[in-house]
């Protein structure tokens, strides 16, 4: 039986911890690159709690146990996860720290593995504990590990090399840039942890991960423009050494901490948002001088290359036809009955896989029929499938990893037959509005995001009406489908990157919507990029959005009389574009579909 | 000669501080409450180096010595101060603290009065100092004030009880209020040291600072809902005394010190951004346990009771029937010459000075004609006053003090003959299109002044223009025109508050602008109370803004053509109930042209 199962684990990681001596441990999502999505090696969690969400925590000590989600997975956590063998605690309501603070006895050695846990994680919960006369201890090994018999093998995928006609600048031309950094810092090298930044930085993709082209990997990079790759020797191939050169040394995985410990003296940059603990105990107890900057990668790597944009263009142009097939597909099918969440996503894979350049998925896709759109994250597998209902609003967000970049497409559509309610419309026309406002938002360089994201909200809010997401996250080049820094959201919300300046070359996605819980959802969500505003006589320079993402937007969910001149004026235009785009992609049925969609409003 | 004066000024506080043994000495612009405002008392900076602005500081070493700026007083601060006694140094690029541990000697002492500075400006000051073996150390009274012969007294203006039927709200409830949150918190008092924050407390004015009616006073607020009161006894008048009621013990403001020495054991909470250091340090070297905290008075002083909101529009509409003569009268004078920004100040001062409810300006009127209007900080004295232009654009800002409310409002008005330009008329539209979108906005409750922000700006960004100021501040009840803790402004700019989130009965000014520096300034500003907006089927809290200023706008400055239907609404609506509100105050020629202005646009 499942459960007796996870109680058996609990059981085996409760000797274990007795075994070492100590009263408790910490069992976070991560893994040693704190990475936002977790190769299956690294999903300790999910295997000791059953666990499935993105986002949680548990601890066990000796007589209690406790699982720490936040709002999103209040229902989910209580489907998975045994109650009899763990409390359910909300964050921010408590936390790990508070929590043991509270359970855990005076002189208690509860337990973390400092390769999983951020620097500033680590801090605060000893200082929370230490007030308690509790003791965070680092383990020697984490112990699910330990008793873990069949977990699985980190990925053996090879790492490739990314060529420079899509990244658009050499891996020298980026050491160097962070070379000038150093040395102008003062700092002898920098630890680049994040798999992105590393992938980024020379200009490598790999397969370890799922939906993200990274290879599990570290780089100490140097003021004199070298680097040192740390990755399991597998993974290389020649082609990978030949692009490499021989500025770049290629060494073992495990010889990274031993690399860090051989940098006492010297002064090292590390990001404390993006290296775990780990890298700190390790450079200070070698007697480094660790200095905590943010990753110099961050910045350059969001600010795309001209190559990078023109990628992102064709990308977007070829996934748009793939969507432009489903949704034609789906208003063909669907109204019939006999289409499910299950099979939609399916079909779309499908069609998204007739592009030979297509590489993997960026995310799982999310098919949401009915009241399953409400939830702006939900996942479809086999226990939720549900039919698409004829006469329905159905929404399917997804995208695809190519090799000239990363797409993100919400479309939200009306499943026929009839019409959809006047409800549905006002709220779609809404978001519709508040999508256009911000498509053609204009405003000064280095806004921060938060300072636009009400353009996107206005027109819901004068109905008393909101969505309760960011409005727009950072895009990865052929790399993660979430990129920081840049975010356009409420200012002061849960996630950081509210107040980081946009600049030209940014992407980021525009996705407003509306969720009516048991009921419907919308989202409305395109590609855009961050570009320099043409307007006669600005004073100063002003910036823009060029919209990436090619796709019909459903007009029987739109209101014509609740748009203003230049609203309508937006919509045709954009399906104008989206015609010259995708009509030399479509024939037959697809195409007479699409220029049916595209016609004016 | 003056600048002989300075010379001698400076030489003389050089000399008492070599008497002290100090190695320099810093002067800022403040009180002993942290002030925005400061009786001539207060004004050291500018008896010693003749700086008139409001913001900046100086540092006189034995052999340098520096005044400290921002982009606001760049050309100001060389006019008045003598380059050669004083290095111009710009801030934010660099600060006295920076300034001192760059040029003083390892080994010196300098000199601050710590009743005149922050907590934490004397915190992270002392550590940047240290860092260079600078000692920074608090003077045993100012040196300034012993070489300042003919410094004027502080004023005796006597504290006057503030009527209930204004506040809305007793004394001893606000007291109750601020012991409950003592005892929930489990603190014994809370020093209470901003002036306006004592005069909310007790339901007191007064008259020792110009345009804001405080009395230079403290108070130590105790969890069983007393009170000590700190205030020369020349101020205390019998109706004050009965009005304070038993609860409150009226003590001289010299016991203040000795009284924070007697907390010797309590747990006293005080703010940071209130108090100053001082304070700080005689409680804690008393051996008072200090809690920061935000000033309990701050949040419910901000959010207006329902006898304070409309205290407010009935002292806007008595203000809007002044503001309204004066413009009419300026209409008719102006377009013959004749008329300069000291005189147009001066009349719209006589216009107030009928309602016999006036008791003072709340600020210095910024009557502006020409290239001054594109100062947004200008202020007219006798050296810088000029014409009216015939044919141009005048921009007024000004505001009264009535015992049921504080004023605030700007109008930019054409003055014939002729027409406007076509940019003009174009700026001063997009500026109102801004102010109209703020008006009637809507916005969940909580959602922070940042978040709005763009709203009043994006149609001016639409063109490539802005305005380099905020777009709202809070607003006091016969008290400071400016008060937070709100503030409709970017994010992350150089004053607090923009995180704050908005509340119902909060009041703040709407205040969009466009300056085109050598040409024109324009602002369009009304002050707005916060309430709940009547959304039917609203899903939650909404609130939305009530226009509380009532004056017309200047329609020739408008293009009809660029207003959306519902702008041309808002227009009709504001100005038929301007009309209703001040027709009945006015007769003769103004009502005549109250009447024109009003019609329909």
């Amino acid at each position: 039986m499942l459960m007796q199962t996870h109680e058996a684990r609990l059981a085996a990681l409760r000797t274990e911890l007795a075994r070492r001596g100590l009263d408790g441990f910490v069992v976070p999502i991560s893994d040693e690159h704190m990475s936002e999505y977790v190769g299956s090696y690294a999903r300790r969690l999910e295997w000791l709690t059953g666990f499935g969400g993105s986002a949680g925590s548990a601890v066990v000590l000796k007589d209690a146990a406790a699982m720490f989600t936040d709002g999103r997975y209040t229902v989910q956590v209580r489907d998975q996860v045994d109650g009899k063998l763990y409390a359910y605690e909300d964050v921010p309501k408590t936390s790990p720290a508070k929590w043991i603070a509270a359970t855990a006895q005076r002189g208690a050695r509860i337990g973390y593995d400092a390769w999983l846990h951020g620097v500033k994680w680590a801090e605060q919960a000893a200082a929370v504990l230490a007030a308690k006369g509790i003791e965070l201890v680092p383990v020697d090994g984490n112990p699910i590990d330990a008793v873990w018999a069949d977990r699985p093998q980190p990925s053996d995928a090879p790492a490739v090399p990314h060529e420079d006609r899509f990244a658009g600048r050499s891996s020298a031309d980026k050491r160097a840039m962070v070379a000038d950094w150093l040395k102008h810092e003062g700092h002898n090298a920098a630890v680049i942890s994040a798999l992105d930044s590393v992938a980024w930085l020379l200009n490598i993709r790999g397969g370890d991960i799922a939906n993200t082209p990274v290879a599990l990997s570290y780089v100490i990079a140097h003021a004199d423009g070298t680097a040192d790759l740390f990755i399991e020797a597998g993974k290389v191939t020649p082609q990978l050494v030949q692009h490499l050169g021989n500025a770049v040394t290629v060494r073992e995985r495990s010889a990274f901490e031993p690399a860090l410990a051989a940098l006492a003296g010297k002064t090292v940059a590390v990001d404390p948002d993006n290296a775990v603990a780990a890298v700190f105990r390790a450079l200070e107890d070698s007697g480094a001088k660790v200095v905590r900057a943010t990753d110099p990668t961050v910045l350059p790597k969001a600010i795309k290359t001209p190559a990078e944009q023109q990628g992102h263009r064709d990308a977007q142009a070829r996934d748009g036809a793939a969507v432009a097939r489903f949704l034609r597909w789906l208003s063909e099918e669907a109204p019939k009955g006999g289409v499910d969440e299950l099979s939609a996503a399916a079909k779309l894979a499908g069609f998204r896989g007739l592009s030979p350049d297509l590489r993997d998925a960026s995310f799982d896709t999310i098919s949401a029929a009915g009241p399953h759109a409400a939830l702006p994250h939900y996942k479809v597998d086999e226990d939720s499938n549900i039919p698409i209902p004829p006469s329905s609003i159905f929404l399917c967000d997804s995208g695809g990893q190519y090799a000239d970049g990363t797409t993100d497409i919400t479309r939200t559509v009306w499943i026929g037959p009839g019409e959809p309610s006047a409800e549905m419309i006002d709220r779609n026309t809404r978001v519709l509005k508040g999508h256009i406002q911000l498509a053609t938002a204009v405003f000064p360089d280095e806004t921060p995001g938060g300072a636009i994201d009400a353009l996107a909200r206005m027109h819901l809010w004068q109905a008393g009406l909101d969505y309760g997401h960011g409005t727009g996250h950072g895009v990865g080049s052929y790399l993660s489908v979430h990129e920081g820094p840049q975010r356009i959201s409420k200012p002061g919300g849960a996630f950081p990157g509210t107040e980081t300046p946009l600049r030209a070359g940014m992407i980021l996605s525009n996705e407003p919507g509306y969720y009516k819980v048991g009921a419907y959802g919308i989202r409305i969500e395109n590609l855009v990029l961050v570009v320099e505003a043409a307007v006669e006589g600005a004073e100063g320079t002003y910036l823009g959005f060029e919209t990436l993402t090619h796709v019909p937007l459903d007009r029987r969910l739109v209101d014509k009389t609740m748009l203003s001149a230049r609203e309508v004026e937006w919509w045709n235009a954009y399906h104008a574009r989206v015609e010259e785009l995708l009509a030399p992609q479509l024939d037959g049925a697809d195409l007479s579909w699409l220029k049916d969609e595209c016609r004016p409003l």
